[in-house]
């Protein structure tokens, strides 16, 4: 690193005088020496109080935003949906990681979520290491459920590249209902949909080569490793098939048609280090066609590993259910067009996109051309491009993570430039700050793009906002691409890390305000409550059962249905509680001081924690979340008893 | 609640019609039939695109916030950074929360930090369980150390009201540093900081009263429970001394001359239930002499319980180190004027603030003048008054539950309408959405309180935002105290559940923008290397030491120093990485698939985690922050043999 850099001189000022900014783009620039040539661009930002058009992006108090954006929370292991375009966060639902607040990882509700769809392995790792559920994740990708190439507004899916899972979350309730971890596979990271029909399957790239299966043998055979495409039954979130390929899987999209899925793929070396991974000039995509893995699955040509039914689709196959094209060297992002037709392969290594034919594939599958054959166009756009989003007017605009800018260019441009006629697709270039990863545009990844709004995903935000310490927030910017030019309006600090984005126009989604009372997520608590002959929304008891002690309880502004229980020290005991209150927004909490308890009950929920009563003594329960003018006085004791006492 | 309420009728169509919005306020409102009258105002809301003062407020991209704002996390248990006037989230601060993205919780520096704080009997309670350590908490008070009067910059302490915990962040590099478990103390909620001649002493209040001790004896004697109230030396993070008192202790705050501090209690009647703690139309704040507390400790009055000494300052003690001061029912907010001289009060179940004059509490302690003749006056403002901030010009802007609203008034006209005068001191009532709980100008609790901004945090939301499913976010509004009437500028919404907030002027702050390497935050990682003869900065390597092994590693973009070791299937593993990269904003992580690890290594930091090796095979680790073009290839593996295969 130059020592300018190091002393974090400000991009931001490096632009204001003219410097070419190659220092500060070296920050993160190619270690094999590719020169970060950057063309130094006017600064977006104005003068203080001026306008930049932020005024269209206004909402005043009281009034609604258009979109949804449901943004991930990368190694947070949340989702956050914000509001667009004024860029607030509305609200974090927790999948991967413990969240305090809710108790996402302490009520019973939850850790059913997290540990029943554990594979055999992971559930015996969590038990030898004393855990209940894993406590982090690393959600990339969150998309919405599709019905013919739309949103159609009842899932939300996501990975999570940390502990190889697949979560699912309901978009009437805003919250995760099902969880699994995929056998075979190691580490999900690019995620996307079936687009038609409907969704259908859920596409999981198993990112890392490893030993299918991976028990402890093939330690020291890294040749013998593999990547593992998976598809998910999104609507029983079960493995419906597995694919074994060549190469890492990174990201991947399916077409409008429902015929194909497409993945990049890195290190087609094989090897195991970055000089091994990055030693060829070529990389490849995997195309997979979908009718031939049916068929292949329907006529038995797999092998059963983990309980999952799994296909040979290596290079060396025979069984033509995929095919393999050749592209530069490390291609990153994997983007179907809202035309239908066009998926777009950014190179991040290569200055370049390349522009496939969706229809080209029938005939690259019955051989009568070759994969290559299947490329339309290939235009340089910059350094490091990494993703592509689109408006629906034809063009793509494509994220360039070393040049730290956007380049919006048109499609059909790019497709006759590359058939040789003089004609510059590139539009315009616009600066981002800094390290852009992902770029969405409103309904970018449907038929109905709009063309309205871009989000900018920024890695570094360095001197952008007020210093924070070592650790800095990332920068999602706001970019207005409704006219012919890009205009940046908001800068947006995230916390770690959000990896991508997907938006949602308000007339998609219509979530309940309050609970119903038989909603299957309160499945544990409806369960115990027939057992034990409870009315959960009136009955307040206690029963012992052995050294098992069930607590029964309502919660109703400003009070608990029982303000006292007394149990002995080591009893075993789960409270139920009820939230009777069916005003909007009323909600209500239950937290044990000292007892590490603590859980959410929006309106009309129920909730359980179950816990061992070690600590004898008076301990209060009170409600965290703010309801009353007498919310301080909503509490209650459980008196542990200490027969030693 | 009214049948019109439950259909979640919109607050802001009952104001736009005109009618009265007593049905909404009721939502919240007294069981007790106090009716919610209610002023329909016009609303602060414009039309869209409109200016309602927003531009004042806007931070163009590439410009700085002027304030650091400090917010709670509520149950989610964080600190939030804020820029403010932008009202964005710069930074999260986990503390008494886990963390998927940083490891807090995960790595051992932030294990020391959760643990060795804890009361032997909280260490007993996580071993009894099967815990390292508690997942939740409640964190209401964050408030920036003070010098003479004024924020120095040292520190921000914040109390745990679910497990009793006070913690303190480091403001040089934003990370929480030292937690500790109070004893004989039952949920900390109150939190002040001494103001003179510096902090100094963080003032805690234990809210619930309890047996002392707490171990399973008085289960049935509530009468004999008490309320303790603790000072701690927030530079060595040790209780310093605790006093018994009577009634439930609420917020506390303390003057600006280092002499008392004063605390609102509810339930003087030292009841068990509502409708018992709410009997009396009285209850009382209580005074504390820190003087004659000292002399005290000092002279030895002081009983010793679970290693703090305790004085008894009940209403029946006779060491005069308090005074018990009659107040309406159930007092809120305690707030200390940055006149330095006056106390306000507010009076929750009353529409009234009641003003103290501080300098009369010598003449209490003396017993030359009853505690009531410290009042100096007493106003009607609204109903619910919670929390009183101050501009700094003489006003006082109280924030009305019930009402959701902030009524402006002038302190000094109370004092003389008090006195009888013809003066009316309520400036202005502006509406609020909804339910409001703190309110917070800049510099407010400080000598430099300067009139520019204030917060207020409200705890509903309703249809304020786009529907988000049965829970909703709070709504931390922006409000323009600059000019002669507050203006409404800008509303946000939270996760449950902002509590409280401090503003703090950006001068005031300078963090470091990388990591020291000598920094005792490292001390877990620097210990071992030191034993093992390691440089972290440079080694990597592998050390067993029978089945424990210890593996020394560097991170540089885009390689970790190691890119595979092998493990045996049961060892513990710890992993220490150091980032080597002294460039601003460039951070690593370090995440094993499939093993729940992830920790944070942000520039020039060590981070370790310790884990049992309990599942074979391959297992990637990578660096979950984005760092560079080839971040992607910045992993390595952990093979863990297993002797059975």
């Amino acid at each position: 690193m130059s020592k300018s850099d190091k002393e974090g001189v400000s991009r931001r000022d490096v632009l204001g005088t003219g410097l070419t900014a190659a220092t500060v783009a070296g920050t993160a620039g190619l270690v094999t020496g590719g020169a970060a040539v950057f063309v130094a661009q006017p600064e977006t930002a104005r003068a203080e109080g001026e306008d930049n058009g932020h005024n269209k992006a206004f909402v005043p108090p009281g009034k609604l935003d258009e979109y949804y954006g449901f943004w991930s929370g990368g190694h947070s292991g949340e989702v956050r949906i914000y509001g667009l375009p004024s860029m607030r966060e509305l609200m974090r639902i927790p999948v991967f990681n413990r969240c305090s607040a809710s108790g996402w990882g302490i009520s019973n509700e939850s850790l059913q979520v997290l540990t029943e769809g554990l594979t055999p392995e992971g559930k015996a790792f969590l038990a030898a290491t004393n855990q209940k559920t894993y406590v982090n994740g690393d959600l990339h990708h969150p998309r919405p459920s599709y019905t013919d190439g739309a949103y159609d507004g009842r899932f939300l899916f996501v990975n999570d590249k940390a502990n190889s899972r697949l979560g699912r979350i309901r978009l009437d309730v805003m919250k995760c209902d099902k969880i699994i971890q995929v056998p075979n596979a190691h580490s999900i990271h690019g995620l996307r949909l079936q687009r038609y029909p409907r969704t259908g399957y859920v596409f999981c790239n198993g990112e890392n080569r490893v030993p299918v299966p991976n028990v402890g043998k093939l330690l020291d055979d890294y040749k013998k490793w593999s990547s593992v495409f998976s598809a998910v039954d999104g609507d029983t979130m079960e493995v419906a098939w597995q694919v074994i390929v060549s190469g890492n899987l990174d990201n991947n999209d399916a077409d409008y048609q429902g015929k194909y899925v497409a993945s990049t793929c890195y290190n087609a070396e094989e090897g195991i280090t970055v000089a091994d991974m990055t030693a060829s000039d070529k990389d490849h995509i995997v195309v997979f066609s979908l009718a031939a893995i049916e068929k292949a699955i329907k006529d038995g040509k797999f092998e059963t590993i983990n309980g999952v039914k799994v296909l040979d689709g290596r290079k060396t196959s025979k069984l033509g259910i995929t095919v393999y094209v050749p592209v530069a060297n490390s291609p990153h992002g994997c983007n179907a067009a809202p035309d239908g037709r066009h998926l777009i392969i950014n190179g991040k290594l290569s200055p370049t996109v390349t522009i496939f034919d969706w229809t080209r594939f029938d005939d690259v599958f019955s051989g009568k051309i070759k994969g290559e054959e299947a490329i339309v166009g290939n235009l340089e756009v910059g350094l490091g491009p990494l993703h592509t989003t689109f408006d629906g007017k034809g063009h793509g605009y494509t994220s360039l993570f070393l040049d730290s800018q956007i380049v919006k260019w048109n499609i059909e441009e790019a497709i006759r430039a590359y058939k040789g006629e003089k004609v510059n697709p590139i539009k315009q270039k616009i600066d981002v700050h800094y390290q852009i990863g992902h770029v969405n545009a409103t309904h970018g990844e449907t038929k109905e793009a709009d063309g309205k709004w871009m989000v900018a995903l920024c890695k570094f935000s360095k001197d952008r906002f007020l210093n924070v310490g070592p650790m800095k927030p990332e920068n999602d910017q706001l970019i207005d691409i409704s006219g012919d030019k890009m205009v940046l309006i908001h800068d947006g600090p995230t916390y770690s890390e959000p990896h991508d984005a997907t938006i949602v126009h308000k007339s998609k989604l219509n979530p309940l305000e309050v609970w119903k009372r038989d909603d299957p997520f309160f499945k544990f608590s409806t369960d115990w409550a027939k057992k034990d002959g409870v009315k959960l929304e009136e009955d307040n008891k206690v029963i012992r059962d052995g050294d098992k002690v069930r607590v029964y309880m309502t919660a109703a502004a400003p009070a608990f249905g029982l303000t006292q229980f007394k149990v002995k020290k080591g009893d075993e005991v789960t409270v139920f509680v009820t939230n009777t209150d069916d005003v909007v927004d009323l909600a209500h909490g239950f937290t044990i001081v000292d007892y590490g308890v603590a859980i959410e009950l929006a309106p009309q929920a129920t909730a359980s924690v179950t816990f061992i009563a070690a600590k004898p003594g008076v301990h209060y329960y009170y409600c965290q979340w703010f309801c009353h003018a007498l919310h301080m006085e909503m509490s209650g004791q459980m008196l542990v008893e200490d027969a030693g006492v």
